[in-house]
């Protein structure tokens, strides 16, 4: 099977324009097929904001009232999406913009949580990714850069995490590519002590995981994350790790260069 | 040749869900091919206004600083193009929406203008489309939806004029089919009276449209309109028409239903 890449920017390097340049950069001097899933940062918060649309967080997620749905919409699939596909494309990477709604490529269910009125926000899992569109476009040479924004397939357009698109992608993709799914963030992996980027976990298998979680060790947003990772392993994808974007190129090429690896649980 | 429409959605049925939700439905049994481009409305605006970013208009044209452009890449790009893609999914018409930078669609030079520095606008001529990313999706049975940001391949979006896209697309691709361009908006055709949506000149050559243009009789944004709709003509495109969204599907398969016909100029 053929080598496919599914990596994860995140937030705080899109908000940052020369690391996102930097990394795009090493992107186009990959010469790895990949796909790219890229989150929101702080941008969407900075709009709603301006525009005195009040964000409400339950658990860290963020509520998607209508309003937060649109800003949402404007700044993944508009603005963020256009201009990581337009730097690509100057570095000769003819890459193509999609959200799920486009070529139905990734649907998703409202979700219903009898506590909590999340508003429009998606759940999805691997029977959701029209896997051969994704197939047919990286078959002509185009590379997919997908933002956080699903449909419903009845016209409603969902707010769905990034991380999760990610790992359900890698694991629809599994069957037919080795796949590698990597995590890019600002710190060089999972760490033991947030406030030391070099206290960086190596190996995380789920009993480890289990444990530092208990602990208190990983804790808030980085617990969702390491799950969709195992979730991904589990379902077949190859290798799954956790980097920062400076450290990517080195990570993936480079089996024992710095950054999380996440193991089998056995 | 196989037939393919170009069809042109302007801003005012845009604007409105219930008229612009007609016209998906209309799309959706067309049972034509077809590729939709869209402009913007005052979406754009209003979120401008909003935010307090001042607009300046020069001869019509809305100058694009780096915040405009922003705003024009989140409002087209983001909002309309990806609610319009997940309502024609919601009628199981396959779309994808794309700006100029996906899949390198079409690059555009940021327009020089010794007087006015107009921003971040471009202007594109044939050789800007790349024909064979649309066959490739057109052949794959899915509908491009194309907002009016394009790319200067620089890195750079720009804002351009979605009746030059889509007279500009028209003319790229016929060479390939024999393409029908209609502007679609929220009048019967092209006027006698604006004040009377019953006016319409129902035929529109050439030596007409310089004389009504003379007389004022066609004045404001309908002339560029209409000067793209005569260049089509002039390079290939077999129909070329002018109608209301709501009379769309009428106004294409029947020639003698009311809009107006772009002619031949002799």
């Amino acid at each position: 099977m053929k080598t496919l890449n599914v990596i994860k920017i995140g937030g705080n390097v899109i908000d940052d324009e020369s690391q996102l340049n930097d990394f795009i950069k090493s992107l186009a001097v990959l010469n790895e097929p990949f796909i790219l899933v890229h989150g929101g940062g702080k941008l969407a918060t900075d709009l709603a904001t301006r525009l005195n649309i009040p964000q409400q967080l339950i658990e860290g997620r963020r509520v998607t009232d209508a309003e937060t749905l649109k800003i949402a919409t404007m700044v993944y699939a508009g603005y963020i999406n256009k201009n990581i596909v337009a730097k690509l494309q100057k570095h000769t990477l003819n890459s193509i913009g999609l959200s799920g709604a486009d070529g139905n490529l990734i649907t998703a269910t409202k979700r219903i949580d009898e506590k909590i009125d999340y508003g429009f926000v998606g759940d999805l899992s691997i029977e959701n990714v029209n896997s051969n569109f994704l197939k047919l476009l990286l078959e002509n040479g185009l590379t997919p850069v997908i933002c956080a924004i699903t449909h419903d397939n009845q016209g409603q357009l969902l707010n769905t995490n990034a991380d999760t698109i990610a790992s359900v992608l890698g694991s629809a993709l599994a069957t037919t590519f080795q796949v590698k799914l990597t995590y890019c963030f600002e710190k060089k992996g999972v760490l033991f002590n947030p406030e030391d980027n070099n206290s960086v976990i190596k190996n995380l298998n789920l009993e480890t995981f289990q444990k530092l979680k208990e602990e208190g060790i990983i804790n808030k947003g980085m617990v969702p994350k390491i799950k969709n990772a195992f979730d991904a392993l589990a379902n077949g994808v190859e290798d799954v790790g956790i980097t920062s974007a400076e450290n990517f190129t080195n990570f993936i090429k480079n089996k024992t260069y710095e950054g999380t690896r996440i193991t089998s649980s056995f």
